[in-house]
């Protein structure tokens, strides 16, 4: 019988290493065949999480089993493309597989289920197991409805906050104002950032802006901006773009900055869960770990945002307010109207599209997008000290009309690197027209947004929605309400299918804004 | 643009159907060519759902992307093992792939993590989308996380346990008294069933009983039947069995008895979250659809059982007879030693010879597995009207003790068919030592569970633990506490490192049950 260490290292007990070309999002999968000689797939359990390692390296990993030689051999041990990429050895690599211990934070998680606040140590242990694949998506589940459903009280939140910007990367900036912008969503065509950003940096103060990709709307901030310039910046591009310019707007990906987010949200959004705690780690946690000193937080309040009544909204800016001032963030929160989507376009080109043209002061440009963008960046402006309280609005307004955001926003761009593909609005067209004569009476944000998501965007540039009617514009029956653009004829004809069985437009009568008749 | 109609039968929209030989376990997985032209991989979402359908048939799967035309070729769908066969089509058939909406019942869940108390007709909803295959494990692990946090209340524990029995097949037996038993588990070793059912059916009751496989114990009373017989009965052996013998030692799974607890418990388990509302549920569904009217509970208390105190074994005994008494199932609970191992092999050919001993009244049989099956099958006995109060002991007794209990084993044995592979115990074993001179005063249950997995069981019938001293018992300073049985090498190392590391045993000094001198 031996010890331990002769066990692992008898050269029988080796496998083969072997990248399996699927690609399993997020969950580290490994493939045994069954016949396997040494370990004999049916020895580790269904479902049960194994430890693949060699001398130097190690991942876990949840085991499939296979009866094809032509995707695994008996002496192979086979890895799904993310976990070979984050083993990162070769091919052909001799490596142990092991029983996997279950994360030793999951007992934690399992308190946490019992209904026990936990101590910061807990959260973090959580978030590094996490960080480092021990945990199963299914845990994480567990782990993100534990903490929604009793949920975290104020305490617990810092707790999560401190320990997810723990979890990887922090950027510093060596300056004392270090100003964000984040709007906690749900609002299609609310591009706003890319109008505030250069704006403020025009003014000077420093914006190092970074930005998600979509996970479930049509566009995020990288995406848009991806149609204008590269936004996949190295750590030492992103800083070199914002010594020269005092801006950037860059995909916050490439930072590692709270890495453990991305994960979760990978989870969090499929299930359709949403904690108020959850939101507010994950994003303080970010801006924190962006190296961010003072934050406009954007809450947008409608019938189908994501915060439909103005006491959540106050309840939630509480919460933002109290882990803020804890961690050294100053937050100021401005309640804003979400009631429909935000400029014209929804979609990556359609959305650069109306970005471009506030930049330009084009007279058709959606004055929405224009007003709002000046209004948040007017309060982005007052945290200067040198400005003086409600001056913001008119110096950012000035700013705009000068051609000066617009020379900022085309110095951004060339710094990242001007983008050489040139994007158009899909070409295959669908309009959806009034079924009555009326006034628009609600648009639905999240019809919206699937529309657009199933045409294609985010990841067809050119895919989306444009809207040619807003809240309370008159329409005529047959008149086209938006206009739908796609790339391919698929996502074409999953788009326009669910269009058709629901607009996602109200018509009103023109009366029926002072109520039904008595 | 074409109705729902026409995008569905385009032509060039069909996959052609493949089979992918990876075992997904429980999970349903797709797999798509990343180069795929029609639906191109990218339009779907990371980890979302499809649905694939041909005109009759349809079933839901998880995403992987594919980029090696070995696994599955631009214009094919390919299906994990489940998957496929829960499809049921042949390769090459031309399915079409759409976009799945989240099931239905997902509302009802998020409604649970909210703390509202759902009604029978979401457990309904719940249990019908779980069994159609709608939910991924994620989703079920927010609805046991939901179920098992803020609790179910005993109103709703009786709906899903209702919910659960109606998701399958139930057996009808047409006479007034159907009897079963279950123990909650966590014991090793304590194989009662194999002794009881033969006593009960001497005595002419009705005893049909259908048993579980491990999940994640070294084995069970199907994995133990089956070193003697066959046990993967099809209905209509099994109904030929129990009119011929009144009684089955059956595997419960082919008859399809609750089947949504099967699915839920491939997902609990791993998590290892134990909600008592869930257990109450998931033994109930089961015997109810297996047509059982009375059910002798066994609840073992111990350190390291399942149930640690007295206070909680009574909590659950109300929670079961409440269910019970509502249900039409007359359910009686018994409260047992849980200190350690009941007999002394762990393991299914282990425990097969420990049963067939105590059938054969060898002197060497276990006595404590002897007493406490004579325990069991008295109270079930009292079952039967004709049988005065308190005489059921000393009935089994005689039962055991004349021969009759084997002869019905035999003739059970017989009638589901003997078993025509041999098994022996495993012929790699390994001794664990006493440390010291001493008693043996504590054994971990779940350390020996776990011995007795990683060395093989139940997959391995002659795998598992042998025990030599159990408590109470002195034993001398290098003398043999247990024996590890294994078939394969790895599996070996495995269990004898585990064991060497941790023996799962306390030896005290001889006084030390009375307490430490002052």
């Amino acid at each position: 019988m031996g010890t331990k260490k002769n066990v692992k290292t008898a050269d029988h007990e080796l496998l083969s290493l072997r990248r399996v070309a699927i690609d399993t999002y997020r969950e580290n999968v490994a493939y045994l065949h069954r016949e396997c000689e040494l370990y004999r797939a049916e020895g580790f359990q269904a479902l049960s999480k194994v430890l693949i390692e060699s001398d130097s390296h190690r991942i876990h990993a949840l085991l499939n089993v296979v009866d094809d030689t032509a995707i695994v051999a008996p002496g192979e041990l086979g890895l799904a493309e993310q976990a070979f990429d984050q083993l990162g050895l070769g091919e052909g690599t001799a490596v142990r597989v092991d029983h996997a211990e279950p994360p030793a934070s999951m007992d934690a998680v399992r308190r946490k289920i019992g209904g026990e606040p936990l101590r910061l140590e807990d959260y973090r242990a959580i978030t590094r197991d996490i960080v480092a694949n021990r945990y199963s998506k299914m845990e994480m589940a567990a782990f993100l409805v534990a903490s929604g459903q009793s949920g975290l009280d104020r305490e617990e939140i810092l707790f999560l906050t401190r320990a997810m910007t723990e979890s990887g990367e922090r950027l510093h900036w060596h300056e004392p104002l270090v100003v964000d912008k984040h709007c906690i969503g749900g609002i299609p065509g609310n591009r706003t950032t890319m109008l505030v950003t250069p704006i403020v940096a025009a003014h000077g103060t420093l914006m190092p802006k970074t930005s998600s990709r979509a996970i479930t709307s049509p566009a995020g901030t990288a995406d848009t901006m991806e149609v204008l310039a590269e936004v996949e910046l190295s750590p030492g591009t992103m800083h070199k773009v914002v010594r020269r310019e005092r801006a950037c707007l860059a995909w916050g990906g490439t930072a590692k900055l709270a890495p453990v987010d991305d994960i979760l949200i990978a989870v969090e959004r499929p299930l359709g869960i949403d904690s108020q705690g959850q939101m507010v780690a994950s994003i303080l946690s970010k801006k924190l770990a962006a190296g961010s000193t003072h934050l406009l937080l954007d809450i947008p309040v409608g019938p189908s945002a994501k915060v439909h009544h103005m006491r959540e909204a106050l309840h939630l800016r509480k919460l933002f307010e109290y882990v803020g001032d804890r961690l050294g963030l100053h937050i100021e929160v401005i309640i804003t109207d979400g009631g429909q989507p935000i400029g014209r376009g929804i979609g990556p080109v359609l959305e650069a599209r109306d970005v471009m043209a506030v930049l330009h002061n084009d007279p058709d440009a959606p004055q929405d997008l224009r007003q709002k963008a000046l209004r948040l960046a007017g309060r982005i402006l007052e945290f200067d000290p040198d400005v003086r309280g409600g001056s913001g609005y008119v110096m950012a307004r000035d700013i705009l009309d000068s051609g000066r955001a617009l020379a900022k926003m085309q110095a951004i761009i060339e710094a990242q690197g001007k983008q050489t593909e040139r994007f158009e609005p899909g070409h295959l067209t669908h309009e959806i027209k009034a079924p009555r004569n009326g006034v628009v009476s609600a648009i639905d944000n999240y019809q919206m947004s699937k529309i657009a998501r199933l045409a294609g965007a985010p990841m067809d540039k050119g895919a989306g929605v444009d809207l040619l009617k807003k809240l309370g514009d008159p329409v005529k029956k047959g008149e086209s309400l938006y206009r739908i653009h796609a790339e391919f004829p698929a996502d074409f004809n999953f788009a326009s299918t669910l269009a058709n069985n629901n607009s996602g437009y109200r018509i009103g009568d023109e009366v029926a804004a002072e109520g039904p008749p008595p």
